[in-house]
């Protein structure tokens, strides 16, 4: 099969070299410094999952060096990109295609459906941990769970989600622990949820995940948070996984927090060096999704907008 | 007339050196290093204000050391100690005297008249600013407007508002500038909106004033602080200078903030230096007159939770 990997940073690398090594033809757009180290020496890949050279792999540091008619295609970009990468997705794609969008956060496939056609797309759960330790050179740091691929909606035709599921076998077969499901959504917004709680207000507070869950400031906080969370949901008609904002929290402080105890906020690592944030697809897009559904989120705004503050002031300094 | 000062830090020590230096007998309890000083070299005064050197005023580092009979008792210390203090103001209290709050926030009022009775008590509105520059020096920096005294219910036997117009002459012709009004709530009120909005922002941020009126994020949060203030003091009856927070906040970002752009908010240098601050006499007092009145302050108690978090975990670390 023909793959691209639009954004190949960290776990697009990942992506990208488990399906070359493979035997699939891929190609991967990244920075310059990164894809020409893989052009040169071949992308290096370590960690939990082993040592690999994958010297088999295209790259591009622009899209105009991509060539259209891709069976699948990966979109791994921030979610602050997915607005100009989703028509550069849409041109490259075959016709018999799928593009699968492995991205944080909400809203993105909005972007997808809009610009591509939902049926075409599939959305990605992606909960392990990987980072560019050089040009060239990515490690797996940690895996919680499979990668969950689903369709944006469950009543489209047979022959989409047949798309879908076989994508996620082609995935898993590649060596990155890969399943179907038909509620990825629920996965999406657990994963959203945990991000909403934690990330931000690690960011904004300077610390670890554990010292969060052992305030009890804190932890009003993010009960907020998850409150509002929970309405936003309710409001939109979104299934989780658990029916009441208490039970989530139940099992975010008793099972789902402590593992994570030494976890340092990516959000503070972003603001600490003067990037940009997905502050925007994760209490943001709760807010702009309860604003639209009549559901009040001043906790979420409130963090949101710390974030923002504290994300514009190191953009400038940087 | 026998006065004491209750809590000679900075300002404490600007009222009992001019209330002396005005021929009156003044008693200072403070913290040991500033007393020996002042014991010692007399109390330095310096500033905008004029250079003095008070040496005719009494000294003491532990309340045992004063004796009851005082006809002015000036409370000037943290609203936190205020009700510790409270009870040694009562023991101390003259026959005749009266009892004045020189201090920030919400809530000591009650304090006062709890332990003390509110017709024996005053609340003053203080303005000026000073530093204890070394011990036995203080330094007033900067005065926005009088000192603002009053009683805490309007319904009081008219001798007892005498009394206090009387204490405000006194401190008046002492050379601090000072008045009487009937409506000191809208005055303490006004400071309050005026530090709630800015001071604990600050702090989490990192920034001073001017920076945060220049940011739209920090003026929605802003925004919503007030618009809860204006919530919650509506609910309990009290009487503003300003009939809705909109008026107040055209106020507030055109004429109050912009003279004070460079201030460095106090409660940031509280955190930074580990000590404790005065959140829970600021947004967190009105969280906990809202909860009591039934009105949400979702910004106010997340914000008030950020400060506390941050008080505590750098109150650890000292």
């Amino acid at each position: 099969m023909r793959i691209a990997v639009l954004g190949a940073g960290a776990n697009g690398s990942v992506f990208g070299g488990f399906l070359a090594k493979a035997g699939h033809e891929v190609s991967l757009l990244g920075r310059k410094k990164h894809m020409d180290a893989v052009k040169k020496g071949g992308l290096r890949i370590e960690g939990i999952w082993g040592e690999h050279l994958i010297s088999h792999i295209k790259t591009a540091d622009d899209e105009s060096l991509l060539q259209p008619g891709y069976d699948l295609i990966l979109i791994t970009v921030k979610s602050y990109d997915t607005e100009s990468m989703a028509p550069l997705a849409a041109k490259l794609l075959g016709k018999q295609g799928l593009v699968v969008s492995l991205q944080n956060g909400l809203g993105n496939e909005e972007i997808l459906a809009r610009e591509i056609g939902g049926e075409k797309c599939a959305l990605g759960r992606v909960i392990f941990g990987a980072e560019v330790t050089a040009p060239g050179r990515v490690k797996v740091t940690v895996c919680a769970d499979d990668v969950v691929l689903g369709p944006i909606k469950g009543d489209y035709p047979g022959e989409c989600l047949k798309r879908i599921e076989k994508a996620a076998s082609l995935i898993n077969e590649a060596g990155i622990p890969c399943r179907y499901s038909g509620e990825v959504h629920k996965y999406i917004w657990a994963k959203v949820l945990y991000n909403c709680a934690l990330n931000p207000l690690g960011a904004l507070l300077g610390v670890n995940y554990g010292t969060l869950g052992d305030s009890p400031y804190a932890r009003k906080i993010m009960d907020q948070m998850v409150r509002e969370i929970f309405a936003v949901a309710e409001a939109l008609g979104v299934e989780l996984f658990w029916s009441r904002a208490e039970d989530y929290l139940r099992e975010f402080y008793g099972n789902l927090l402590p593992p994570t105890k030494d976890h340092r906020p990516s959000m503070l690592q972003d603001i600490e060096r003067g990037r940009r944030t997905e502050i925007d697809y994760l209490n943001g897009k709760i807010v702009e999704y309860g604003r639209g559904a009549g559901v009040d989120t001043p906790v979420n705004c409130c963090i949101a907008d710390l974030v923002r503050f504290l994300e514009e002031k190191n953009l400038k300094n940087r």
